[in-house]
C-alpha cells in the first residue's frame, strides 16, 4: 500500500508490530482522496467507516434547522475522524464529515477494524489506548464548554492546537468552541 | 474479596475470563466505603486511582474562584469515575470526586491496572471497549452542549438517566448540563 510507511509509523507510536503483523494490519485500510469541500460522511447515511488523515484537514459538524452549524472534531495528519456514536452502532448518523482541504485519508471499515483485531491481537491494546487519550482530550473539552469564558476557551485551544488557526477559518473556530463569530473577533482584535 | 461476583458479572458484560484469570484480576481491585459529602479526590491531589462504583453515587466537579460548581461527570452503579485527564497522567488534578450518598467503590491503582493487563492481557480489551464508549458517550456530550437549548438537554439526559434525577439535586443537574438553577426550575414547571 502506498502509505505504508506513514501507518506504520502512526500505528508504532503506540505499539510496536513485527513485519508479519503489519503486512496483515496493512491490507485492512484503503487509501481515498478527498477534495476540498467534498464530504467524507453526508448526514443521514449509514456509518460503517472511521478514518485515519495521512494529509489534510477536515471537520465532523451537524447543523440545526436554522442551517447553524456545530462542529464536534477537527481533523489533521494522525487523527482519527468519524462520526463515532453512529460508527459504534452502524446507524445513520446525525454528523457530517466533511474536507477543509484537498486530503488522503485511510479508510478502516468497522467489519475490516473487527477481523483485523482478530488476527493482530496487540491492535487492540493500539485503539484501547487511542480511545483512552480521545475520552481523556473531551473529559477536558466538556469541561472547557462548561467552565471557561470565551476569551479562556480561544487561548487554551490556540496553545493547544496553533496549527488549526492557520487551516480553518475563524467562523469554523467559534463554531468548534461554541462562541459567536463577534465574540471570536473580539478577542483576536485584543 | 467481598464484591467479587460484582466484579466478574461487570467485566463479563464486556469479555470472558476463565476462574483463574479473575482470581488474578480480583486481587487488584480494592474495596472502599466513602460517606456521603466525603471526598475520593480532591482537587490539586496526585490522581493515582480510578474508581469502580459498587453502590452509591458519586459526582467529578470542578470550582472557579467564584465558588462556582461544573460537574463533568456523575457515576452510579457499575460506571467507573475518576480524574480522567489526571490519571491519565499520574499528576495534580483539577477535578474533585465526592460521594453524594454512602458508597462502596473498588479501587484500582493505575500501577497495578498496567500490572494486570501484562498477565491477564485480555483485560486490554475490556478496558478499551470502556474508553471507546466513554468517548463516544462523551462526543455525544459535547455535541448537546453545543447545539441544544436548556430544555433538550435536560430531556435528553431525563430520558438517558432518569435514575439520576431521583438521587441528586436539581443544582447538580444544572450544573452537570451548564444552564442555570433558574432556568432549570422554570423547565421542570412546565
Amino acid at each position: 500500500m502506498e502509505y505504508a510507511s506513514f501507518l506504520r509509523h502512526h500505528i508504532e507510536q503506540i505499539i510496536e508490530l513485527n513485519d508479519s503483523e503489519f503486512d496483515i494490519v496493512q491490507t485492512y485500510f484503503h487509501p481515498k482522496k478527498v477534495k476540498k469541500k467534498e464530504y467524507l460522511i453526508n448526514k443521514g447515511n449509514k456509518v460503517t467507516s472511521e478514518f485515519l488523515v495521512i494529509n489534510g484537514c477536515l471537520k465532523a459538524f451537524t447543523f440545526d434547522e436554522s442551517g447553524k452549524e456545530y462542529i464536534v472534531q477537527f481533523a489533521m495528519e494522525n487523527w482519527w475522524i468519524s462520526d463515532y456514536p453512529a460508527f459504534s452502532k452502524q446507524t445513520e448518523g446525525e454528523m457530517c464529515v466533511q474536507a477543509l482541504e484537498n486530503c488522503t485519508v485511510l479508510e478502516l471499515a468497522h467489519e475490516h477494524k473487527l477481523e483485523m483485531i482478530g488476527r493482530v491481537r496487540s491492535m487492540t491494546e493500539f485503539f484501547g489506548k487511542k480511545s483512552f487519550s480521545g475520552y481523556v482530550a473531551l473529559q477536558n473539552r466538556v469541561l472547557s464548554l462548561l467552565k471557561n469564558s470565551p476569551k479562556e476557551k480561544y487561548e487554551l485551544l490556540l496553545n493547544q492546537y496553533p496549527e488549526l488557526f492557520q487551516r480553518v477559518s475563524k467562523t469554523m473556530i467559534a463554531h468548534y468552541l461554541g462562541v459567536s463569530r463577534e465574540t471570536l473577533s473580539r478577542l483576536q482584535n485584543k
